[in-house]
C-alpha cells in the first residue's frame, strides 16, 4: 500500500509518500521493516502570483506528483474551525483543490487533526515540530530529518494513516493466512 | 463587458451574468438600458458524495458555464475570518476551485463582502435578502424575483462589479470620444 500524506497550504503544500514493504521470506508475509518513506517534498508558490495560477500551479504540481507516486490513498491534515485561526480561508482554498485531484485519481482520503498526527507519531499529542522530526527518523529509518517542515508534516500524515489503518489491514491480511 | 457573479458554496454555487449593453444611437456610446442579465442558476451539489466528487462536479459545471458565457470578468464573494462563522471552510474549499478556474479562462477575479454588495444594490449595507432581490427586479428590468436566492446572490455580485467599475469605464469611454 502507498499513502501519500498531504500538509495543505497556499504558500506550500507538503507531501510524503509512505509506502509498506511485504517481505516474502515470511509466513505471515509482513515482517521486518514493515514500511519505507520514498519520497516527500513541497509545492511552493509565489507571493506575487494571484490565488488564482498559485492554486492553477498547486494543481498541476500535485497532478504530476499522484502520477507519478501512484498512491492507493491520501492522508490529509482535517481543518477545523477555532478562534483566531485567520490562515484557515488560503489553507481550506488549497485543500479544496488538493479533495477534488484525490477524487479525480480515485484516491480515498483520510483526515487526521494536527494532534492525532503528533500522538501517532511520538505517542504524545502536544509534540513539538521538532520531536516529531525527530521521531521520523527512527521510525523510517531516514539519514537525517526530513525537511523542509511541510514535507516532514507531509511524511507525519502518512504514517499517522499507516497506524491507523495499516496496521489493522496488517493484521486482518495475517489471520486471513493463518 | 460580460461580468459572472459567483456566490461560492459547497452545497450550491449562485451565478449570474451581467452583459453591458451598448446602444448605438447615441453619441456617447452608451445610454438607455445599461446592461442586462442574461443567465442566472445554481450548481447544486448532493450531500451524499464525497467533498472531493462535489468539488470535481463544481469544477465540471462551471467549468462549462465560462465556456457558454464568456464573461470577461468574474466577481466573487469576498470570505473573512470571523468568529462563528463555522461554514467558513467548505465554503472556501470551493472557492479554490472556482478561484483556479477563473485563472485558467484568463479571467480577472474582484472581490466583494456581502456588506458592499446589499450597498451597490440598494444603496444600505443591511438590506434584507428579499428586499435585494427586489431591487434586482427594478435594476435588471426582470419579470419577476430571480430565484433560487444563490443565483441571485450570483447576480447580485455582478451588479456590484458593474457599479464599482463598469461606470467607471463607462465614463472614461465617453470622455474619450468628448
Amino acid at each position: 500500500m502507498k499513502i501519500l500524506g498531504i500538509d495543505p497550504g497556499l504558500g506550500r503544500v507538503g507531501f510524503g509518500l509512505l509506502e509498506t514493504v511485504r517481505d516474502q521470506n515470511t509466513a505471515t508475509g509482513w515482517a521486518g521493516q514493515e514500511f519505507g518513506a520514498s519520497q516527500w517534498g513541497i509545492i511552493a508558490t509565489s507571493k506575487d502570483k494571484t490565488v488564482g495560477a498559485r492554486l492553477q500551479e498547486i494543481h498541476d504540481d500535485m497532478t504530476q506528483i499522484m502520477e507519478q507516486l501512484r498512491p492507493d490513498v491520501v492522508s490529509i491534515e482535517r481543518l477545523f474551525y477555532f478562534r483566531n485561526n485567520t490562515t484557515i480561508i488560503p489553507v481550506a482554498q488549497a485543500r479544496g483543490v488538493l479533495l477534488m485531484l484525490a477524487y479525480r485519481f480515485d484516491l480515498p482520503v483520510y483526515e487526521y487533526t494536527p494532534m492525532q498526527v503528533k500522538q501517532a507519531i511520538t505517542g504524545y499529542g502536544k509534540s513539538e515540530k521538532s520531536e516529531v522530526q525527530e521521531a521520523l527518523v527512527g521510525l523510517l529509518n531516514l539519514p537525517k530529518k526530513p525537511t523542509p517542515d511541510d514535507a516532514a508534516d507531509g511524511l507525519a500524515l502518512a504514517v499517522c494513516h499507516f497506524n491507523h489503518v495499516g496496521r489493522l489491514q496488517l493484521l486482518q491480511e495475517s489471520a486471513g493466512q493463518g
